[in-house]
C-alpha cells in the first residue's frame, strides 16, 4: 500500500481493494431489483438502490468472505441480499416519516408514496431471500432471517420507548442492537460462514460487525445534536423534535437536576416544544457531560470491534477493516 | 366417511380430518409470533393471527403434504410460514386502507397504526423465513421466496392498473395470479415437495392450488358487487368506490355501448361518483352479462383445479380437496 493510499479515507481504500467484487454486486443488485411483471418497481428502487450510497453493509460481507479466503461468487449474492434488506428497511421507515411530513402536502401523492414504499420494500425483502436461497447455504439463511426478525423487533421496541423518559441505556442498546447492529453483524458473520471459516473467526467477525454497528448508531444519534455545529447537518434536531430517547438524551436526563428534569419532561414526555428549546437542550447536554460521555461510548465500541478483529490472522484486508472502525467514529471529529 | 360428514361443509370436513395437524400449526403460530424483545408485537398479531380465520392456505399445505404421504413435522412449519406471509400481506394492505379512511380520524392514532402494521408485517415476513429455514429444504425455500416476490409484483401491478379503463383481462389475471394465486399454489407445491412426491404430483398439486386461488379471487371480486343481494355484504361496492378494474368491470366495459362507456369513464377513470351510480353499474353488468360471465369464469377455474387433482392417486384427502374447489365457488350460490 502506497502513501497515497494511506491519505484516502479508510472506506474508500476498502472500496478500492474490493472494487471488482463490488462491481459484481452492483450488477446483481441492478438485475434483481428489476421486475418484468411490474415495471413500476424498478422506477421506485432505482433512485434508492441505484443511487449507490456507501454500500457499507455489502462491503462488510464481501470483505469478511475475502478475509476468510472465499473464492466463489455467492458472496455477491449475500452482499446484494444485505443491501436489499437495508433498503427495504429504509423504504418502510419512509412510510412513517412521510406520514409525519404529510401536513400541507397533497394527500393523493402521499398515499401513492406510502403504497409504493410498503410494497417495494416487501419486494426487496422477498428478493433478498431469493438471493440468499441461491447460495444453498442453510446456515447463512438462518443468520440473515434471524437478523431480519431482530431488526424489526428493534424498531418496534423503539416505538414503545419513544417519548418515555424512563427509557434506560439498557433499552437503548437493545433497540440499536436490533435496528442497526443486527444487520452489520449478520453481514460479517454470513460472509465468514459462507467461506467455511473456523468458528473462532466467524465469532470474531460477527462481534466486530456488531460493535461497528453499535458505534455507527451511537455516532448517528450524537450527530443528530452536533452536526449543526460541525456544519454538516441538514437534520440537526430531528430526534429532539420526534422526542426520541437516544443516548445523549438518556444520559442528560440521568444527570439532570430538578429544573433540568422539568425541562426534559416538558419537551420529551409532553412534547411541548418551544423556540429555543433545542438550543437549551444542547446547553444542558454540554454542561453535564452527556455529549462527551456519548462520544466516549462510541469510541469504546469502535475499540471493542477492533479488539475482536485483532484475533484474526493479519492481512491487508484486516487492516482496512480496522481502519473502518476509525472511519465510523471519525464523523465525530 | 359417514353421511353426517357429507352434510357438513367441505372446508369443515377437511379441517376435521386434519385437526391434529392444524392444532400443531396453531401452537407453532402462537410460539413464533411472540417476541421477547418487543412485547408490543404479540399484542398486534394476537387479534389477527390468533383470531383464527379459515386458515385455508396452511390447510392446503398440510393436506398436500399428507396426500403425498409425508410423515414428519416440518409441514407444520411450512403451514405456519404460509399463514404468516398471508397475515403480513393483510397487515400491509391495511396501511393503504387506513390511509384512505384517515379523514376525520385522529392522526396520531392512525400514525401509530400505520407504523405497527408495517413493522409487525415485516416481523411476520422474517419469522416466516425462519420457519422455512428450519425445514432445511432448499427447494421449499425457493418456492416460497419466489411466491413472496410474485405476491408483491401482483400488488404493485394492481396499483398501476387501478383507474385505468384500458386494463385487459390478461392484466387482471396477471394481478390475481400474483396477489392471490401465487400463495395458494406455493402452499400446495411446497407441501408436495417437502414430502418428496414425484414431479408429476408436485405439478398437479401446484396447478390445483393456482386454479383454486384464481377461482377464489374471481369469486371475491364478483361478491364485491353481489354480496348485498345475497345479504352477506358489509363491503359491497368497495372495489367500485376504489375504482378497481376487477373482472366484472373489465367485462362490462368491453361490452358497453357508447353511453355505457361514458358512464364507466366518469365513475372509474375520472372518479366522479354520484348517488345511485353503484346501482346503475350493477344494472349495466346484469344486463350485458358481465356478472354471469364472471361467475362462469370462476366455475371454470374451479373445474380446472379439480381436473388436475384427478391425476393424483385416489384418497379420502384428495376427495376433500376436490370438494374444497366446490366450496370456494359455493359462495356464489
Amino acid at each position: 500500500m502506497s502513501l497515497d493510499d494511506k491519505a484516502v479515507k479508510p472506506h474508500d481504500r476498502l472500496a478500492k481493494a474490493l472494487a471488482d467484487d463490488m462491481a459484481a454486486v452492483d450488477v446483481l443488485i441492478g438485475e434483481r431489483m428489476a421486475s418484468e411483471n411490474a415495471p413500476r418497481i424498478p422506477e421506485v428502487t432505482a433512485h434508492l438502490v441505484g443511487a449507490g450510497g456507501k454500500r457499507l453493509r455489502p462491503m462488510l460481507t464481501v470483505a469478511a468472505a475475502r478475509l476468510c479466503g472465499y473464492e466463489g461468487t455467492f458472496h455477491h449474492n449475500l452482499a446484494a441480499a444485505v443491501e436489499f434488506i437495508h433498503t427495504a428497511t429504509l423504504l418502510h421507515d419512509d412510510v412513517v416519516d412521510e406520514s409525519r411530513q404529510r401536513r400541507g402536502r397533497p394527500t393523493a401523492n402521499l398515499l401513492w408514496d406510502n403504497k409504493s414504499s410498503v410494497l417495494v420494500g416487501d419486494y426487496l425483502f422477498a428478493r433478498s431471500f431469493q438471493l440468499m436461497t441461491d447460495t444453498q447455504n442453510l446456515r447463512v439463511l438462518s443468520i440473515l432471517s434471524n437478523a431480519s426478525a431482530i431488526i424489526t423487533e428493534g424498531e418496534v421496541l423503539q416505538l414503545s420507548a419513544a417519548e418515555d423518559m424512563k427509557t434506560s441505556e439498557e433499552t437503548y442498546y437493545k433497540v440499536i442492537r436490533g435496528k442497526t447492529a443486527a444487520l452489520f453483524s449478520a453481514s460479517t458473520e454470513a460472509g465468514a460462514v459462507l467461506s467455511g471459516a473456523p468458528e473462532t473467526q466467524v465469532e470474531a467477525l460477527r462481534d466486530y460487525g456488531e460493535a461497528l454497528g453499535i458505534a455507527f448508531q451511537v455516532v448517528d444519534d450524537l450527530l443528530d445534536y452536533l452536526s449543526d455545529a460541525a456544519t454538516m447537518g441538514k437534520n440537526v434536531g430531528d430526534d429532539f423534535r420526534e422526542r426520541k430517547l437516544t443516548l445523549p438524551v438518556i444520559k442528560a436526563i440521568a444527570k439532570a437536576d430538578e429544573e433540568g428534569r422539568a425541562f426534559w419532561k416538558r419537551v420529551i414526555e409532553k412534547g411541548d416544544q418551544r423556540e429555543g428549546d433545542l438550543e437549551h437542550a444542547l446547553e444542558l447536554m454540554q454542561a453535564n457531560g452527556a455529549l462527551e460521555e456519548t462520544r466516549a461510548a462510541a469510541l469504546g465500541w469502535a475499540d471493542r470491534g477492533r479488539a475482536r478483529l485483532a484475533e484474526l490472522p493479519g492481512s491487508e484486508l484486516r487492516d482496512m477493516l480496522d481502519d473502518l472502525a476509525d472511519y465510523v467514529v471519525a464523523r465525530l471529529r
